[in-house]
């Protein structure tokens, strides 16, 4: 395996970004040339790669048919990404409209051009999809705790400014956020719709339904924004069609790859278990009071470094093994 | 109505305590003579009351039958407990094994000694039953995000030491918490037990199937500490047991004494909807998105001020008037 591949990533000065170069480095990803992109605004920034300090091409000049791929972690103009097609390149995503792809689940679909999920979805689905090999799912309902890092770095310095703020008895000018985060939990990530959910929120079942290859699963989230820096925090319920064995749910917990489950009275925090983690954290499994079909648990991830760069990554080293 | 009744307060020196005095002020609560009463420990404490200063009495040494209610804001030993019933005085309390009551939903049950459950079921029980009455329950869960003045003024110091430490770079020693609270959300409040749940989580499970007469309803909850002083913030999503007519659960709530309503792209939070209030604030409501007998919504309420102070105090109330 001594072939390489040139890639280019596009808002690769970012949270994301960072997190993205770092997860290519330490999996040692068979990259030969990497090249930076930014939106011609943003050309000039620079990032480390290899020890070796990179700036950002801009976007507008930039020849796709150069590179085998394109990670772009930001969204992308139709115009941008017809001159990526015209080019052969191919695309893993982050925003836009391509399926939604977890590489654990769906191996294959990167051929055809995918998007990473919310990182709350790359984390809770191989979950949902273990328990659903035990006892098929009728109904999910999960509390998405999302940390501020998810608004990029200007989400983790506008948490902590209103933290200070507060401390030091000052006022709160919220920015980013449409209220004060700090000390707080905001019941929505962005503007509620007519239906009463947010695009994020209908985002995150279609896509879970997606990854799940489940179309029809009834599933209900709440995407809350919480006042912690970086690691998602999720809280799920699950109602199978038939009682669940909370052992035998375990046991699968214990066979999946990067899944890890604390037992008994420990459990993960997003700062404990989840900050710079490859992995995701289960505890506090346990079946329902009331109804043995009932099943909950709570995991944490990192959504920069797990939820976002490591899935965006493995899904580039299985497009990778398609070209090989 | 110029008939007053002598009470005694115990546990008055503390947060719940404070909001109860404010509560019995405020509502101009038909009392004549107050007595506040504290641990041996801690008797010489004192509180403002009517604007007076009231020293704590030892509960030791009390005269219950000089008294018609004890408001007990602590858990009491089966040897004081036997000395306030051997006096023929009435007991509303926080803790111990007496029945849950929340006012608004069991104006009669206050006569045989009641307790005040956890203000998260206080917040969420009228809700429910305001929904049960146009859909009949199937389902509840519930992520029940409790403020750290639910531990006290204590809880209430402790976040506010570990996020300065934090911010300024030092190290986090919990001490009330088992973890790090601050920029963080911890996954239980207190000891997960053999089964899975916190004696909370079981004890608002039981209290809320009491409260809402409900003793086989399948409820599941996780009760989250975070990061805010005060006001419980609430996820709940419900599955009925047939489809739920959101227009008319909405005007349901319209007329519910207590409750506002935040439609459209509004909705509270703890910070700006809950603190200080004598209310809760229900926000986005939303039928589910695969499924009619799905509804779910968010409410918050300050825990000391409603979930504790209000419901005790018109607890009383009730009382006052089976006596009048």
């Amino acid at each position: 395996m001594s072939q390489t591949f040139d890639i280019t990533l596009l808002n690769a000065a970012s949270v994301a970004g960072e997190a993205v170069l770092t997860c290519l480095e330490e999996r040692n990803a068979p990259i030969g040339q990497l090249t930076v992109l930014a939106s011609d605004g943003d050309a000039g920034q620079t990032v480390i790669f290899r020890g070796r300090r990179l700036r950002a091409n801009p976007l507008s000049s930039f020849d796709f048919s150069a590179v085998t791929l394109c990670i772009a972690l930001e969204s992308v103009t139709p115009a941008v990404r017809e001159r990526i097609r015209a080019a052969g390149c191919a695309l893993i995503e982050t925003h836009g409209e391509a399926p939604a792809a977890v590489a654990a689940l769906n191996p294959l679909s990167v051929a055809a051009g995918v998007r990473s999920p919310l990182p709350a979805v790359v984390a809770v689905a191989p979950v949902l999809a273990a328990l659903h090999r035990l006892a098929p799912l009728a109904q999910v309902s999960i509390t998405a705790c999302l940390a501020a890092s998810g608004r990029g770095q200007a989400g983790v310095e506008e948490l902590a400014k209103q933290t200070a703020q507060l401390l030091n008895a000052r006022p709160v000018e919220p920015v980013l956020f449409s209220q004060q985060l700090a000390f707080n939990l905001l019941a929505a990530t962005e503007t509620v719709e007519e239906d009463g959910y947010t695009a994020t929120e209908r985002q995150f079942v279609t896509d879970m339904q997606h990854v799940l290859n489940a179309p029809t699963l009834s599933i209900d989230v709440t995407c809350v924004q919480a006042p912690v820096f970086f690691g998602d925090s999720v809280a799920v319920s699950v109602r199978c069609t038939e009682p669940v064995d909370k052992a035998a749910f375990v046991a699968q917990l214990h066979t999946l790859d990067g899944v890890e489950l604390l037992e008994g009275n420990e459990w993960p925090t997003a700062v404990s278990d989840a900050v710079g983690q490859d992995g995701i954290t289960v505890g506090r499994v346990r079946t329902g009071l009331q109804d043995a079909k009932q099943i909950s648990f709570w995991l944490v991830a990192d959504n920069v470094r797990y939820g976002t760069a490591l899935n965006t990554v493995q899904l580039a080293e299985l497009l990778f093994n398609l070209h090989a």
